[in-house]
């Protein structure tokens, strides 16, 4: 066991929060972010790794966690005590020191929130991106509920690289409430994304809940959200064959250009490549 | 207005923490740190003191911070925006910058935590208190609920001051809890605490109360908790009168010697000074 932080059990965690410019929180609630099927564990790890997906999509790496507690007074121990070890375990795995934190009593309801420092040498704002860069996404999309959700790997390696490796200018997003709403987060205001259907990949997952749920493959893959997967963007001037293949030389991750940004010339931010036509596959998650 | 922090609204807030050596999470729940009877206003503010209190009693200034809100679908947009303008005012009152946060939506209650960074030249822990030290608390105790607990003031400036102008040692915590509970957390493992009845500062809310509530003054000064008072050690060989009028030349904040640490004789961690028996006024806040 490494020492303990010192200040943890104190009013603060005192701890030196020098290099680290980037900070995000993130809650993590029950029957929203997680139900009975995902195991205590899983559901320690995930509070983390949505934070980590965060700090993934500025180009960074992690630092130091604080998490708040509240939780209703009959909450089991043994739960907890599965919850908490997921939770160290993902922060042993990812480098992240956990230095203190605040446990509240809440009325009934399950809720904690987590915040998590990092460092990026250049950080990789939504804001960068210009008409003309090309769209890519890590992965696949889609159909993340009720499994992928709960166990995905948040892109760390992909976004440092992104960060520090790749000479390009990139804007950079982690899709959570799916492509239908993150998509038009990293597009310029006067700008629309001209998505190509064929190229945007589907998880085998939105296959299999297509066969049920009435939905399109395709329209799992574009409002499910919760992927986690990185969206980002290339710059016009940099080759698309030559990026992808400094990608592939160095990541293990599949990728795809998905669409261009372009000028926008309707409402419309999202437009089909093939048809030039607002693009019509639903929403992405509404939070209220 | 000051311009808004890069990567407001982004993946993460791009923050310089260099110099930031202080963190803090803590929550405010509806039902449980506030109710109808507080302003949404008060409760917005609350929010944050309960961190700057926290940060007071490490002797630090504080810095930035970030919110998640975890809110039903039904909040009321209009609560909310005069909770926000509660919270900003006193953001600005501290000079504390919100870089971010999240909001999330629950199913039915309504809470919120927040983090804040804050740095000390001279971090104060708890555990810094030795057999001998005096014991002091700032303002009076007792009765802050339904009023004090929402307008309370963090003492900021006399956390500074200990850390920053004092020249003695000095273990620190705020009371949160009440006494009851806060001391012993300040108190060297094989010592107790020894009181002066006489001297805890009973604070006039704690009196009303008690004309209706069934218990003493004491008792509420004692252990009601939320006075967000500071409670600190002042070495034995400080001498009272120099340590009292240093203060005094610098604050204004009442303070009041009321007891010391000595070698504990039995299981009791506080002990009444004139009988030198257990002390038995009741117990702090107990969170679960």
């Amino acid at each position: 066991m490494p020492p303990r932080p010192e200040g943890m059990g104190d009013d603060c965690a005192v701890t030196n929060l020098a290099e680290q410019n980037l900070w995000t929180t993130d809650s993590l609630i029950y029957g929203c972010h997680f139900d009975d099927s995902v195991s205590p564990e899983n559901a320690g790890s995930k509070l983390l790794k949505r934070s980590l997906s965060d700090i993934a999509a500025m180009g960074g790496r992690p630092g130091v966690a604080l998490l708040a507690g509240m939780l209703p007074g009959n909450s089991s121990i043994a739960w907890l005590e599965r919850f908490f070890r997921g939770l160290a375990d993902c922060a042993r795995e990812y480098e992240v020191r956990i230095v203190g934190g605040d446990l509240a009593q809440s009325n009934m309801e399950w809720m904690t929130s987590l915040s998590l420092s990092g460092f990026a040498k250049r950080p990789l704002l939504r804001t960068s991106a210009k008409e003309g860069d090309t769209i890519w996404v890590t992965g696949a999309l889609g159909g993340s509920f009720p499994g992928r959700h709960a166990t995905f790997t948040p892109r760390m390696r992909e976004g440092i690289w992104l960060g520090e490796e790749s000479d390009s200018r990139h804007a950079v997003i982690d899709v959570t409430d799916g492509l239908a709403k993150d998509l038009p987060a990293i597009l310029p205001p006067d700008c629309a994304a001209s998505l190509d259907a064929d190229r945007i990949p589907i998880h085998e997952d939105a296959v299999s809940l297509s066969r049920h749920s009435g939905k399109t493959p395709l329209s799992h893959a574009f409002t499910d959200g919760e992927d986690y997967e990185l969206l980002f963007t290339v710059p016009a001037e940099t080759p698309t064959e030559g990026f992808l293949s400094r990608w592939q030389q160095n990541l293990d991750t599949p990728v795809h250009r998905i669409g261009t940004i372009i000028h926008k010339n309707s409402e419309s931010r999202i437009i089909d490549s093939r048809t030039r036509k607002p693009w019509k596959v639903g929403n992405g998650y509404q939070h209220f």
